[in-house]
């Protein structure tokens, strides 16, 4: 069979959010594909071949059904098991991720966070333990965290990274606009704040 | 023509964040597309499928000028110009995205900010003055602001929506987890700090 893209996998967490919403404020209980499609404004053609990898979801004249294909969907994304996160560097960016209401809807656990500042470290932020990095190991072990969030600075990115690896961290989600070394069994994904931005810069330069 | 789509476009901001490092790292000033897709941990074929919307690049057995490509791209997203960029919001979100070096890089300028905090209004951050919603109409003008980043909690992100689009905002990104509705001659991005994090459970379930 063949495999998802990387793109399909980021349209289905889309489709997620879609369905939680609509699972909480439509009346009916199912959706077309055209309404569903709609909601995201992305064609039904794509929205069905996404789906297509992954099975046979709804009926013809009938549609999905929201809460099935929510559940399915979650399924799909690992997110019915729940995930231990770590955030690494608490500046703005990793208090504002700590903060982010998103995650733990979504069976994403922030269990801890790192930083290097003495002035920081042993505190707690929104009920949440910050340490120092020396206490990678310890607390990543005994925690079982599996997925760390680079939030620190660009010069300091690599050498977490790096130790996160000796911890055995099995995936590694980067904010820091710098590009990071990883051995193979670790999956790495970066964010580019960026690029949403650069969508829209497109968007208003057409003619 | 066919049109480009989303997709194409965000993995164009990709191609041109790998060409400007490349253009930095690299001696040779070609790279084939075999080598920019490896870059990037994509397929040749949808590289080259994503740059033919836009034309003719590289040459067969030579490949890509990595300097012209990059030129290129950066003026298929818009980038050729300078664009006034706001930021509502000035909590961790808000002040992590000031001092994200990414923008000012890409002829993105954050030219002010707002928030409703009186204790944080007319002082500076990173330089950038944060302004009362009051006097969004007024710097907006002045400043020819055309985009604006909204970093604000989701119970106040409609209403400064609502603002920017009565001061004639051009297009709006946004961070906060809320749907908000904006009319359609204003382009509205939003971004889910959690959809990358899916992309990681989803590699870390299968088996």
């Amino acid at each position: 069979m063949k495999k998802p893209s990387r793109d399909t996998i980021s349209r289905m967490s889309l489709y997620l959010r879609a369905l939680q919403e609509l699972s909480q404020t439509q009346a009916s209980p199912t959706i077309s594909s055209l309404g569903l499609s709609r909601e995201l404004n992305i064609s039904p053609d794509q929205l069905r071949r996404d789906l297509w990898y992954f099975g046979q979801f709804g009926r013809r004249g009938v549609g999905y059904s929201i809460d099935s294909l929510k559940n399915k969907i979650s399924e799909i994304l690992g997110l019915n098991k729940r995930w231990n996160v770590c955030i690494c560097g608490m500046g703005n960016l990793g208090s504002a991720l700590l903060a982010y209401k998103g995650f733990k809807e979504q069976n994403l656990n922030i269990s801890a966070c790192f930083d290097a500042d003495p002035k920081k470290i042993y505190k707690k932020k929104g009920g949440i333990t910050i340490y120092p990095l020396e206490d990678m190991k310890k607390i990543i072990r005994s925690s079982r965290i599996e997925i760390a969030i680079i939030a620190a600075p660009v010069n300091a990115a690599q050498t977490i990274v790096d130790r996160l690896v000796s911890c055995d961290i099995k995936a590694i989600l980067n904010f820091a606009p710098v590009k990071l070394v990883v051995p193979p069994k670790v999956k790495l994904r970066n964010v580019d704040l960026s690029t949403e931005l650069f969508n829209l810069t497109y968007f208003l330069s057409q003619p």
